[in-house]
């Protein structure tokens, strides 16, 4: 069984002014990865003929499986099919099957069907066909000298699709895959080389075909044991040796052992809990509860949010004491403990958090300059805070409040109910 | 005065493995197309010896710049750095500045300096060291051949830092670089073919330097006019030219003429009219809140939210009739009717939006499956409802709810006030 690599090429002219940011590529690694498929190399072009002619040839000296996504829009800047047609040396002809697509989507729309949505039908000649269930373009399915290029639009959710629907379990069928197992753990409160020294005898014993990666991200740092193999269970028993290893290597700043962020963590330790929370958010302006509920399943510990940006809303729906305010300012210890408390109040969970911060790039003093946050956790008996400060910009603080916000909640329940 | 062309390559295994998504690139192109650089392609390759040089050879081969940014950290997986010194023919030799910086980096945080940190001052002696302001990695400025080569760390923060103050002025120095020119304006409740047929004789005229896209997001499409030539100020007038008739094609569906999201062009019409918004939350889950306040001065406008993901919330902050609730469901325009007029007495804004709908993948049912949003967008005398019915995974259907909210919300601004 030899490894199978893969190349992702992403074609559009957005992707290179920077006007959009390519998720797509992520999620298709990974779905490759948990496949069997080793990403080798991502490259994205313009809507440029020879760029585009130039990375397919780049994708098949490297790889035998070639995902193309974007430029199969109707309009006259997309051209990635028109390429590979020429590229395969193939032509243009309607699709029966993407023909009644096209027709179906837009009489579910009501909208008129128009001359250049019917061209979205076809396909060259020399591909096999994979159906769009969830828009207009269908994809494509080459295959030249042992490699299989598949093309699929650039639209994230169409492609999904496809990808999971066709194009993985055809590459499964395709191809005789080699097993590749992943764990990753979390740290919280220790620098990446200090976590290096710590686990330094540990890491230069690893067997070759094991990987150690580290990941810092927001204050806290991810290590990820990769290893590639041939036989699957024998493989993740042997990752599985090594991991229990590191976790106890590590056990003093251990935040989870899975891949996860922070907010699965504490909503498994409430779910386990039956345990409910609620955010009062000032300079996270919403982003805590965001993050909360970007997952499926978190109504069933997640109740609501006051998100108190303004000072009147403090005071209308926290009960936030307007003397405290004027006294200590709203980034302040007394103010953040009003704000957890409040808000317990008001939604009657067992838990919440509390942030106020100053996030940039202005409204920083001498005093508390850009960066500040106080944050809070609290339950109905216990409040604990925590003041940090960062240095970055509005964004990435923003995500470091949240981060550090969700820890000291997941620390405040540890103390108070160790086990579920 | 010839195209200067960058090819930017982020290097890391979690790229590969779809563990990040690449924000950098992004933000990468956006600030060299700003400086007059083309980007011609991005590359990603995992920690390889062979796949960086071979990505650095297809850089100087397409390119006169190539930005490199990641595999500077201080553990055993990030291999750039002698990667680069070999293949520049260099050794590594220890940087005073670059010292002086990890030293004081450490001292600052109070932590303690490990013989592995030290070697992060460490550079080829072939290089120009870019001192970073923000972490400890340095930069790296590297000739060959007319080709300039410029490592970074992957750090957003400090990959930034370094390009704004370094890189990008030191580019501008180097080369004699062409004007490029940007105009781009958002429209919606049209589909992109239709567009397209709409102002399909205008866009043929186009002479051969101006170049449209279509950018279709979220229900919504983005028109973009590209220029790239000698003379600043008369492509600019050209340019300009050009995108006033466009304007005047598509005007009964234009949103704005300005290259920004929907969030804000609503943030910029309420200061014009100083007037005040809130939100009232259930399926986005404080997600509209976050994109207002991820704008620095949205505090000016933006006063608070009351996220009601449970019911209780609902009722209780914003006095959401338990009847209503139990006759017609979370997800009705009762319940969203409500929810407006409540989040306007909470918080005493002047406008405010309200969102309930089933996000998926679960909560569905045959009378309101998953993708049904109610929404409502209010004022102390007046609210407008929409029911929309959208067909994507749960993070697509946030986005689409939130984007189409603010457009009810913009609608009902120009209904009540035209003008500023």
């Amino acid at each position: 069984m030899e490894k199978v690599y893969a190349t992702l090429i992403t074609i559009g002219d957005e992707l290179l002014i920077g006007q959009v940011i390519d998720t797509n590529s992520a999620w298709m690694a990974q779905a490759l990865n948990e496949a069997g498929i080793l990403v080798r190399q991502r490259i994205s072009v313009g809507d440029m003929a020879p760029d585009i002619v130039h990375a397919l040839e780049e994708g098949a000296a490297g790889s035998q499986v070639v995902l193309i996504t974007g430029g199969l829009g109707p309009t006259a800047d997309d051209i990635t099919k028109p390429v590979l047609c020429e590229y395969f040396g193939g032509k243009l002809v309607v699709d029966a099957g993407a023909l009644n697509n096209v027709k179906e989507i837009f009489a579910r729309l009501n909208r008129p069907l128009i001359e250049r949505n019917l061209k979205q039908a076809e396909v060259p000649d020399v591909c096999t066909v994979i159906q769009n269930s969830r828009g207009t373009a269908p994809g494509m399915w080459f295959e030249k000298d042992g490699v299989v290029f598949v093309s699929m639009p650039g639209v994230p959710h169409e492609m999904k699709g496809m990808m999971t629907h066709h194009v993985l379990p055809a590459l499964q069928e395709r191809f005789a895959l080699p097993a590749i197992v992943h764990r990753t753990l979390l740290t919280a409160g220790v620098g990446e080389s200090f976590l290096a020294d710590m686990i330094q005898d540990w890491e230069q014993a690893l067997p070759a075909h094991l990987k150690l990666a580290y990941l810092p991200n927001y204050g806290m740092v991810r290590l990820r044991i990769s290893a590639v193999g041939q036989n699957k269970p024998a493989l993740e028993e042997e990752v599985e040796l090594q991991f229990r290893q590191l976790q106890q290597l590590v056990a003093n700043y251990l935040v989870t052992n899975k891949d996860e962020p922070m907010e699965k963590v504490v909503g498994r330790m409430l779910l386990e809990r039956k345990a409910t929370m609620s955010t009062a958010e000032s300079c996270t302006g919403g982003y805590i509860a965001h993050i909360i509920t970007s997952h499926a399943g978190s109504s069933e510990y997640f109740l609501g949010s006051v998100v108190s940006y303004d000072n009147r809303v403090k005071e209308g729906l926290l009960g936030v004491d307007a003397g405290t305010l004027a006294t200590h300012g709203a980034v302040s210890e007394a103010v953040v403990q009003q704000m957890v408390q409040g808000v317990l109040a008001a939604t009657g969970t067992d838990y919440a958090v509390a942030v106020s911060g100053i996030m940039g790039p202005g409204g920083g003093s001498n005093e508390k300059p850009v960066g500040t946050v106080w944050m809070a956790a609290g339950s109905r008996n216990k409040t604990i805070t925590q003041h940090m400060h960062f240095r970055f910009d509005r964004r990435r603080n923003t995500e470091l409040t949240a981060t550090h916000a969700l820890n000291l909640l997941r620390r405040l329940i540890l103390e108070e109910s160790p086990t579920a």
